[in-house]
């Protein structure tokens, strides 16, 4: 039986918006975000209120955008790594839009990327969004310490991105990107135990639906513009590359990743580079779409990354798993 | 826009396994449950690990009860109420199947159950499977206190089950019981901050839900044989019942609720009935689709309800909102 899902009705991403932190609007894809703040709070009290409204904000950028208003969205699908995920939750009460809550880490846009275009390919919506967050600040003092511990980090550790994506899908719209291809990922254990390296535990994940994908799309890398994996990091998607490599797989010409393309890893302080479900979202609802959207890239695969762990599980020495969601999009011609 | 997803292509509930606790195996619907445990822990040193047993356990005997195998499923859509969603995450890990995360609080089956249907429904997937899960002791030390504690609670309380459900669907097989709509929830923030009173939280959005598929839908309650809510509990379904009436729908002689369905409240210390992603995932799987296969039910609609709330937002001041994911079963005659 076939694992991918080929969109024959060319679901259309018509419109991305998103939302960024100071760190990430000093980095190399500055040009690419809507919106930022000088103290990532965006106006809020707290840190998790401050993700709610990067989550509020990019919604409504990308509605925006569009010159859509909520009640012409079907469904949303939207996740983060809040416990419980309420930032994107708390960010869409007012919203007054139909809600379908994820959990896919940092995997997390990909996933809503693939069940977007699920849902307007057939009946069941006219438009759907996808959307995902992460603040550094809340997911510190949630996954590690308090900041004012000031705990130094290892340099395999990555630095969670604040940022919020959305993208809003269509039934086809002439001229617009498109998703074409869906491949939902497989949970995939390596017997990896090192929280501070979450690249080595999502990176075979990754291996694992990308090389699933070639051996059943009739395609080969030289097809691509850009293969790019979600937030592996610079340990990561070295790791990536190899297991792919080890497949029969060579990608490192087409490849790069979200976590090494949203900081300047040389200038910035980000150790192997970003993760968070904000950093896939940002990366492709800034420079990617901008790309497809004018030609300049043809044709991209996104492979969002997540590691399925929490504290508590770390606490009962379990593996941490990682999984890979695919999604191929394409500029119409 | 109309809001409510119809299925024209039958998608059908094939199979359902649940696996449940020895509070919920001494209840009034025990006849209907597959698996028990006599000391809830399933062979593992954890509640987190004996939550993930149950999920891996209640998906194995969905499986073998539609005499297929894990790759025969396109994608499964879970969730549970552990921080990050782990649960069943490290439940479906060794599965190899591919794996959508879901976080709808306890809306997850019916959520689930909603986007099992619309994947089968169109080209995307052959089958898929809904699987949701809570436990008692792994919920307890995570939302309220450890057990050791002997905490108190208040009469509005709930007592999150231990369970796990899961239901197959496919593309239409004939004679099975089939997801006719879909309608997916809004968030709905009554504007409720007690944290010992889901009930409360949940009722208006279930209200909400219902009335806007009544307003849509063309059909009465009068044509139902059960119009049942996830888990509002003794207080949370009276509220919702006022609510209905309010808003001119009278639903007291078809309306039920799986949290006061799955226990004797008289008999057995659970203060306001069932909650929990595993209520509705356990009456739905256990009793409703018996009696869905058999033709004693033809027509149900099932409402999963969740509150949007975490340890974290109680303590900055949030208030609760509830989110309401409804679907209609109908068996075929």
């Amino acid at each position: 039986m076939s694992k991918i899902i080929h969109f024959k009705n060319k679901p259309s991403i018509i419109s991305c918006g998103n939302c960024v932190g100071k760190l990430e609007s000093d980095g190399p894809l500055k040009e690419y975000f809507d919106l930022t703040d000088p103290d990532s709070k965006f106006g809020m009290e707290t840190w998790e209120k401050a993700e709610s409204e990067m989550v509020r904000r990019a919604y409504e950028v990308a509605l925006n955008k569009a010159k859509l208003r909520s009640e012409d969205i079907s469904l949303v699908f939207g996740g983060d790594l809040s416990n419980q995920c309420t930032a994107t939750a708390l960010g869409m009460k007012s919203s007054g839009v139909a809600y379908a809550g994820l959990y896919g880490a940092c995997s997390t846009f990909a996933l809503g990327l693939g069940l977007s275009a699920m849902s307007v390919e057939g009946v069941s919506a006219e438009r759907a969004a996808a959307l995902a967050s992460s603040h550094y600040s809340s997911a510190e003092r949630q996954y590690r310490y308090p900041l004012e511990y000031g705990c130094q980090r290892t340099p395999t550790a990555q630095n969670t991105v604040t940022a919020a994506g959305c993208a809003v899908l269509s039934k086809q719209i002439k001229n617009e990107p498109i998703v074409s291809d869906f491949l939902p990922g497989i949970i995939y254990d390596a017997g990896i135990t090192d929280v501070n390296n979450m690249g080595a535990a999502m990176a075979p994940a990754a291996a694992d639906t990308v090389t699933r994908y070639f051996n059943e799309a009739n395609c080969s890398p030289s097809d691509f513009d850009c293969i790019l994996t979600g937030d592996l990091g610079i340990e990561g998607h070295s790791i990536f590359l190899e297991l792919c490599r080890t497949k029969g797989l060579e990608l490192s010409g087409v490849s790069n990743d979200c976590g090494k393309m949203i900081y300047d890893t040389e200038r910035q302080t980000v150790n192997s580079g970003g993760s968070g479900c904000g950093c896939s979202a940002a990366v492709f609802t800034g420079p990617i779409y901008t790309k497809l959207k004018n030609k300049e890239l043809r044709d991209v695969l996104l492979i969002g990354t997540g590691a399925l762990l929490s504290p508590t599980t770390v606490l009962q020495n379990e593996t941490i798993p990682g999984i890979a969601h695919l999604v191929r999009i394409r500029s119409e011609i």
